[in-house]
Parts: structure tokens; C-alpha cells; sequence
């Protein structure tokens, strides 16, 4: 008998955000593989195993769910968000195509989540209403000129942008580098919102204009999103904002 | 009492995509607004009102839902995949801008969902697995000469592109317009994936290489996705394949 591989988007934090597929692939596995802080929101289940690894080692982290998979346990690997989305799933497949040729014909099974991104935009109003990339600011496995090249050419030609993974403790200068180049292209009434912790007890929406945006506004769970010249700011009675994206927006 | 307007993102078709958060939303509303073939996929419930409105009519939609929310209703303005995402989270928000100044005291919450091109990428892979963007290939709201110009930065900028909008009866041609433009630019062998109906009984995979992609293989269900340099293609043993796009990818 073969085993099988989950591997599951949990969404940005809140259970109202993780989808029934996600929820009953969780149910399902012997194995539950992911770093700490993913693996703690997947409630503990009798005869259900956890397997916690750090952070920053995906691909051993990804041998080591196909292993077992391969070994006849059905396991889940856990990641916030979309497990698509600069996560766990790249790793996984990244593993299968270098590792072991039974890999390939395991059952593999990619469940999606709500993406970051998703939710910091659902939280201001519709900000990637027109068209948007994303891009990761984490120069641990591609070039720093990457990034710049990527981020010039989206700003340039209109695009709204998110930002993944804009800073940590080990990259503290890349959003801070990041700004000064959107500063020459964009103008600096551009919205900037710094999205942290979303849909978690302690999320935190800041917005503010691309003159007045401070890097230190965010840590390793904010995701940053851009405004185009076309995002319009509402501004209501009480204080607060929507930013939009109208939908024709062409700027 | 002022009422309330949620616009809730079904996700892409199965239940099991969508959010507990928007069945509590579908729950509670007393109005269901949208169009036709996304109000069938919300189960009729005794007392709840449902207004079926055409496709292309969302800011007529958009302004008759605030209306209602105006008025006292709890109403629910739908849309497939995330409400943010090329969907009716703009629409409302644009009516609201420039429609009575009422409908900005409103509480207006938006509900993320999963959005097309993350359960397209599931379902072969780990295709956005880097940096990626999503265009929309609709020139109803903005001139063509935007979409090829952002068409050409993001795959010069070695971005996956998720297209969005690809075909429509009235829009026959945009398509090939789009891949040959993409030929110029980007290898013969670029990755190319046809994913229509994605999570629904009719649901249709189709992998090609950018050389022989046939723009009549989309529909107006169809989401497409478009390899970078770097995408990988794994072939399993019973011939079937998996992309991914490698963590780090740089071309």
C-alpha cells in the first residue's frame, strides 16, 4: 500500500478562513508536518503524529513528509496561506523531481488556501481589483538585482503589488531598498498598506502614502501592498479608508 | 438601523472551497445579489430574498445591493473565486465612491476566497511557486495597448502569469493575441496550462507548450497560466505531469 501527501494552505490565521478541503485533509493524515507556529493551529488529534521543523529547512522538511508518505502513512504538510504561494508546495516538488523515482508515483494532493494577500486586501477594500503580481522580497534563493528588476518592470507598467516576506531579523534592509526604488517610479501620494497578523487576534492594517511609508511598520507577518496610480482612497466619516481598484484601471 | 453589505468570494466552484466564513455570511443575509450562475450556488433559504442581475452589469448591481444595505437588509452581493479579484469587491466600491453620501457609513465587509488561478495552480502543482502575476485579458474597461504592455513586462520580468478574462463570445480574439505577442518574448517550450471549470464535476486540465497552445482549448470558465523560464516539468509514470516553478526561480 501507498501512502499519500497532503499539502495544505491553512489560510492567514483565523479558522473561519481555512476551507472544508483543508480541514478534512487534516482530519485524514497520520502525519502532520510543518514548522512550530503552523503546526500549533492544527488542533491535536489522538494517534496523530506532529513532525515540527524549523523555518528555513523546506527541502529537508519536504524529504521528510515524502519518506513517510512513501512508507505507507498518509501525511499532511502545513503552511499558512496558500500552500502554492511562496510555501511549501514549490519544496515538495522540488524534492519529488531530485529525490527518490517512487516519489512520482505517490498521490499527491495541493490544497489551496486564502493567500495573504487575499485577506490583507478583503481587510482595506479592493485593492488588487485590477491587475497585480506578487513578489517575494527574500533574497535567500534568488538574486537581490532579481527583485529590483521585477519590481521596477511591475511598477512601471501599472501593476498593483504585494510584497511577501518584505523583512526579517536575518534581512533588515530589503523593504527599506525596495521603497527607495518605488519612490522614483511611483508618485509619492502612492497608498502603501502594511497588513500584519491578518485575521489574527493582533492584526494590525496600517495605511499610509508611499513619502511617509516606514519599513519598520513591518516584521516577518506583515504582507505590504502597493497601490497603483490608478488606486482610489475613500475616505469615510469615522476616520477610516477603502482603497480600491476601479476596475478598468489603466494608469 | 443602517444595514449591511458583505461581498463574498465563493471560491471556484466546489463547497468544499469555500470559506466557513462566507457560508456564516450566505447564512445571515437576508439579500442575495448577483449574477444568475453564482446565485445558483448559494442553497435557497425560507425567508431570503435572491436578485439575479446580469453579467455585465456590476456597477447596476453594485449600486441597487447598497441601496438595499441603505434601506436596513443584511445583503449578500456574490462572486465566483475571491470578491477581490477581478470580481464585485471593485464594483461596490466604485458606486460607492461616487454614488450617496449614505452608503459610505455603511458596513461594507468584503470575504476572501479562493481565488481561480490558486486552485488552477493546485491542481497540476506549484506553477506560482515564485513571483507571479494576474492580468486580465478583458478590454471592455481598458484599451488593449495596457494589457500587451503589462503582458510584455511581466514575462520579460520572468514572472508566471495567471490570465484571467481569456475569452468571451463577444472577445473571440484577445487570446491569440496574447500568446502571439508571448511567442516573441518567451521560449517554444514555455509551460502553458488551460484550466477550466476548475473544481466543478466538468472540471478540464490541459497542459501545452507555448508552441502549440490553441487559444480555442479556453471558455469563459477557463483561467490560463503561463510558465516562466525557470517552470519545471516533472512526467510521472502513468504520463500524467507536475509543474512548479523552483523556490528561488530567477530567469
Amino acid at each position: 500500500m501507498t501512502g499519500s501527501l497532503y499539502v495544505v494552505g491553512l489560510g492567514p490565521g483565523a479558522a473561519e478562513l481555512q476551507t472544508p478541503q483543508a480541514f478534512s485533509a487534516l482530519a485524514e493524515a497520520t502525519d502532520i508536518v510543518g514548522y512550530a507556529t503552523y503546526v500549533a493551529r492544527v488542533p491535536e488529534r489522538a494517534g496523530q503524529v506532529r513532525h515540527i521543523t524549523d523555518n528555513r529547512e523546506e527541502l529537508v522538511r519536504a524529504r521528510h513528509a515524502l519518506s513517510l508518505a512513501a512508507s505507507g502513512r498518509r501525511v499532511a504538510v502545513v503552511s499558512s496561506g496558500d500552500a502554492g504561494v511562496f510555501a511549501m508546495a514549490s519544496a515538495v516538488f522540488e524534492a519529488i523531481e531530485h529525490g527518490e523515482s517512487a516519489w512520482r508515483a505517490l498521490d499527491v494532493e495541493v490544497i489551496p488556501g486564502i493567500s495573504a494577500m487575499f485577506a490583507a486586501a478583503a481587510r482595506i477594500g479592493a485593492p488588487l481589483g485590477h491587475d497585480f503580481c506578487a513578489i517575494s522580497l527574500s533574497d535567500n534563493l534568488k538574486p537581490w538585482d532579481v527583485v529590483l528588476a521585477r519590481l521596477h518592470a511591475a511598477a512601471a507598467a501599472g501593476f498593483v503589488i504585494a510584497l511577501y516576506n518584505p523583512l526579517s531579523k536575518a534581512r533588515p534592509w530589503q523593504l527599506g531598498a525596495a521603497f527607495d526604488l518605488l519612490r522614483i517610479l511611483l508618485p509619492p501620494t502612492t497608498d502603501i498598506v502594511f497588513a500584519t497578523a491578518v485575521s489574527r487576534p493582533d492584526e494590525q492594517i496600517h495605511v499610509a502614502t508611499l513619502a511617509e511609508a516606514d519599513p519598520a511598520r513591518a516584521d516577518m507577518r506583515t504582507l505590504v501592498l502597493i497601490g497603483s496610480a490608478a488606486t482610489r482612497r475613500i475616505v469615510r466619516d469615522n476616520g477610516g479608508v477603502w482603497l480600491y481598484a476601479p476596475r478598468g484601471a489603466a494608469a
